[in-house]
């Protein structure tokens, strides 16, 4: 009933008694640099879960569907199941992380409009960049899909800021990952949780994301924590 | 009066009586891996200076535009004086060389339409993949000009197709750059020669490029020298 049908970095997939339907458990566990760097975190899971299904049903609310149903428990869901686009969509309206590095960008340097980039999700070719032509030559979506993904992915980003600029914070960047349902329609799907954004204190530049681990600044699950009350005090 | 104005790997820009003309001298030396190799090819400039003057006067035969001006010696030719835009474009009909690791694409795997693919020109980070939303951002391009390079490329794509195909040559891919006139026109700058490009005989797979010193399969002036043979003899 419950088969366990993929089993990523942070979350496990299992089917349902819904062939349209899967459970989502998030895990307490937390990776970097493509899976080189593992740690348990016990408690980010649930928190993770309950992030996501927050945003995911704000996002809902403003016009924007994803593949979320509801929250079934402390680190489940049940999701609509889709067929994965294997591209990140990365939206960055501050510079950080690998760009800096790999663009040579200002930590902080502010895109306007925000810089959109799409990653081929290949662990083996290190998800690498690609542009339009090659997702359309990879039969990865059609160039009016692409258009689609990219204004989603806008949507996404005021949605977003939406949501933190009265918590006190800034949304450097986010990772988004979409699917098809059985009817083609495109769907956000994965998660929006501190594991794929960078968000930081408007004030001070305190970090509420996977930086914390990456950067060994502190801990992980007690950053995410602080982020998920903001969350609920601008409910 | 011929001040240098610039060096490459390849070539020297000299400053010339003309304000807005250029000289410029190809040298014999081959590079790769971003100059890490270095030989000397004596007969190389003269072929590239010879085989770039002869492309550049078909293309603009064919309504292309470029620096081109004339050819003044065996290795040097005069051309107008341009801005470059910093970026590498790659046009690409097969897949060959870093393409095939970079995504993982089988060698010779065709792209219809070709793919064209931007790099912007930074040695201290190596020529990174670039989207247009990056040219954008870094103010190499507008949205329009963008537009303008990829039509550009494509029809240079053609013209080159329309040369070499009676040659019984294939050309898998080929690197273009080009530069702002004092108007603001921008025209195809920089060379097309087989440093630039990958060109195989159609029959026999045989490379007239410089793949043959990246890959040691034979002397770069040999196969030079036949290409520019093969081409003087379709006039």
């Amino acid at each position: 009933m419950t088969t366990l049908l993929y089993e990523g970095k942070s979350k496990r997939m299992y089917e349902t008694g819904d062939p349209f339907v899967l459970k989502v458990e998030y895990k307490d566990e937390v990776t970097a640099k493509n899976g080189s760097r593992h740690d348990f975190a016990p408690g980010k899971g649930r928190l993770n879960n309950l992030i996501t299904s927050n945003i995911f049903e704000r996002l809902e609310a403003a016009g924007i569907p994803s593949h979320f149903i509801e929250t079934t428990g402390e680190a489940t869901q049940i999701v609509r199941r889709v067929d994965m686009i294997p591209m990140e969509i990365v939206v960055r309206n501050l510079a950080a992380g690998d760009i800096t590095n790999r663009l040579g960008f200002k930590k902080g340097e502010e895109f306007a409009p925000p810089l959109i980039e799409f990653f081929l999700k290949d662990d083996a070719l290190h998800d690498p960049l690609i542009n339009r032509a090659h997702a359309i030559h990879m039969k990865i979506a059609t160039h009016d899909e692409i258009d689609e993904l990219k204004k989603r992915a806008n949507q996404i980003n005021v949605a977003l800021l939406d949501i933190m600029e009265p918590m006190g914070l800034k949304l450097a960047d986010f990772k988004i990952e979409f699917g098809r349902d059985r009817k083609g329609n495109i769907l956000l799907a994965d998660e929006i949780s501190p594991d794929t954004c960078r968000i930081w204190d408007a004030a001070t530049g305190e970090n509420f994301d996977k930086d914390v681990y990456r950067e060994g600044t502190g801990s992980v699950v007690d950053a995410y924590q602080k982020f998920y009350e903001k969350m609920e005090e601008i409910k």
